[in-house]
């Protein structure tokens, strides 16, 4: 039984958490660290379902309406959609280092999501049945991008690569401008990455505006990408008319670290998330004590100097984590408890450790693979399960942008064989109608 | 724009819609057979939220209090799991027949979705750098099974099957048991196909007690299965924190057919969905409009003889739906649009046309493949997409019990060939941190 909040935790304001396993509470502190809900979901619920529902109702008129309410962007229809000269000039006036890193990115996801594809299999059993599964893309499909801060190109990469390596013909790009502002590198990403069209427009109007169309937006089956709590209560209540990813929380690294780590790298490691959102996460596990000290330390050195200092240090307090164990050994369950959306082994053997662990959306090998690589150009996705969900889920691939029909094909002969066993199921679960459309076909 | 409800509809209150291709008003009138709601999504998300918090916070002695209230059951801690000796009692009073049926039945499941569990991939790119997805078994699935009418014993292979192919080392059962009586080939199927617990208890108390656990039964991380409005609302409340499959609508058959088939077979086929619920739905595209009207006429006749004719009419009568074309080619776009749960393609060359179809959950091909052959013992889940939710989604599969980590290993001199455009992206994106944990590794 889940008990939220009960109990006394070894917490000191403003710092990490600091647990270690060898201590009798360590159970209660762990199982609250685990327990804390990071997010805290803004009741939006109401206000979104009266805008999909006039975007329903209203088409263009809704969306242009909200635009200028929201966006402070005053909209027509023929000035929705972002012109392929304005695309152009993004990605000419985008400097060539940046354009290179985005080609180099496009080039490795690309070829790593090729080798996702799932294959087509269509067989005949002993009897001569033939059965199988054949995989088709989904036709079209919408891409939410957040405006502001959280306007990532990266992120433009890893939802369209895996949609068009799977060969989806239509991708509906929408991110909104306020005042009319578009990062230039999002629609240099999106030119790289293949988008079909884009719309300067955000917000739950826009998932709506995608979902069921407008004048100016065809529908799409299936809804991708990231936003604030209007986009994904949007996405939650257009669910079912069409398909949605994954609605993701707060970033989240886990390290596992032997005391052989240069403590600054593995603090720098820790702020990557950290610096992300003041909901993030940051844990390490380590077997070294005196490592952990060291890290504590290197993690307040650097935050110093970063950017995002405070977002950081906000993160790190509320959130962060060291954890001690006697052993490495000891970190695999917790790790398996935690299902984090990132986890670096930066130990001497990773691969053995790796083989020990079960629940985790993406790993990193070794002292050499700082996650950050997986951000941008290793080739592996981004789009990650947080929030413990690496227990039943899994990153962004292809097979979101697919989808399978089963094959039967039976013979007459075929269908006498197991047409009695059929009918027999049929009838003990009291379905005349399905006894009869087998026991027809053989004048039974 | 989806414009719901406007405009005339050329229905006929009390007879299936009848819709001719060729006619001016078809499009009008085909939107509309698609739009229309055929479930009543019953409001009882705040009763079932109140009921999944109680359990949350009383474990055991809500789920206990709860399952006494509304299945007029009185448990205790010791009586609610269903015991080995009950579980085999049920499956030696089972006649040989019908457990022959259900051997069958699980061996061919089994057999087909050993076929679909997905492969490692671990591998060196040109750099030299490893990649890879590695898939894992979840750890533990919950399974619902319905009461009542809606027990199915097929059903509890269909769910259990894949989690057992998948590796799922724990599947706990729940059954609602309406003053204690429990169906015994539901446990039988749950012997057969391996299910390691089973409790006697349903509803949203059941849902989440699998999501959060009790002092008796340990949580799970994903719960499947069919259930009423209360069990969907509950699925629906408690994702993210465990996980769900697929919300499954009522159930649908598109039949597309030329005029060289027995109109009593293919009227056996429609009514085989019509008779599961009042909201099913069953539409026949022909290219012979006198086809089309002898399998209405064929389904007039058979639906007397039905036990359960009155949901098979009331289901023919107000979703069922005769579609006219002028060539089986004109059935593709229509068929694409439903994105049919079942779909029978019970025509000369059905691969032919099979090839040029996009949506659908399963595909039945030739004269002698009745979709009921998938529902029991051909092999494929029948657990399918409904509400033209094939546009985007697959059936229950191998790999809604899998989830996959991505990998990544990089030595120094990798990083030092990749990092360079890590840290431009990175610096581009504004996030220090990032660019800072691929420099430090290069003294950069």
């Amino acid at each position: 039984m889940d008990q939220p909040g009960c109990g006394p935790v070894k917490r000191i304001s403003r710092l990490p958490w600091r647990l270690d396993s060898t201590d009798a509470e360590f159970e209660q502190g762990f199982a609250s660290l685990l327990a804390t809900k990071r997010e805290q979901a803004a009741d939006v619920d109401a206000a979104v379902r009266a805008i999909v529902a006039r975007v329903r109702a209203e088409g263009d008129a809704a969306v242009i309406a909200l635009t200028s309410q929201f966006d402070a962007l005053d909209l027509t229809p023929a000035t929705m959609r972002v012109t392929a000269e304005e695309i152009d000039a993004a990605f000419e006036a985008t400097h060539p280092e940046t354009l290179e890193a985005l080609e180099l990115a496009h080039a490795r996801i690309s070829a790593h999501h090729r080798r996702q594809m799932p294959k087509d299999d269509r067989y005949q059993d002993a009897l001569g049945v033939e059965l199988g599964s054949r995989w088709t893309a989904i036709e079209s499909v919408g891409l939410y991008v957040p405006g502001g801060m959280a306007s990532y190109p990266s992120s433009v990469l890893m939802n369209a690569v895996p949609a068009t390596v799977a060969g989806v013909e239509r991708i509906a790009m929408v991110v909104p401008a306020m005042r009319g502002a578009l990062n230039p590198l999002v629609l240099a990403a999106a030119k790289i990455a293949g988008v079909t069209e884009i719309y300067r427009i955000g917000g739950a109007q826009a998932v709506a505006a995608l979902a069921y169309g407008t004048e100016t937006i065809a529908p799409v089956a299936k809804i991708v990408g990231p936003g604030n709590a209007f986009v994904a209560a949007a996405k939650r209540q257009v669910f079912g008319h069409v398909g949605i990813d994954m609605i993701a929380g707060p970033s989240e690294i886990l390290v596992i670290a032997d005391g052989d780590n240069d403590p600054d790298w593995i603090a720098a490691d820790l702020l990557s998330q950290a610096e992300h959102d003041t909901a993030a996460q940051s844990i390490l596990i380590t077997d070294d004590a005196a490592f952990a000290d060291a890290v504590a330390d290197a993690v307040e050195r650097q935050l110093g100097s970063l950017s995002r200092s405070q977002t950081a240090a906000a993160s790190w307090a509320d959130h962060g984590a060291i954890v001690t164990v006697p052993t490495l050994a000891d970190a695999v369950p917790l790790s398996d408890r935690i299902a984090p959306e990132h986890l670096e082994l930066a130990v001497a053997d990773p691969d053995a450790l790796f083989a020990r662990l079960r629940n985790a959306g993406a790993v990193f090998l070794g002292r050499y693979t700082p996650e950050v690589i997986g951000d941008y150009v290793g080739g592996s996705n981004h789009v990650l399960p947080t929030a413990r969900s690496a227990r039943f889920s899994s990153g962004l691939s292809v097979l979101d942008f697919v989808k399978r029909t089963s094959i039967l094909k039976l013979s007459a002969d075929q269908l006498r064989t197991l047409g009695p066993a059929a009918i027999e199921l049929a009838r003990v679960e009291g379905l005349d109608a399905h006894s009869r459309s087998v026991a027809i076909r053989l004048n039974l």
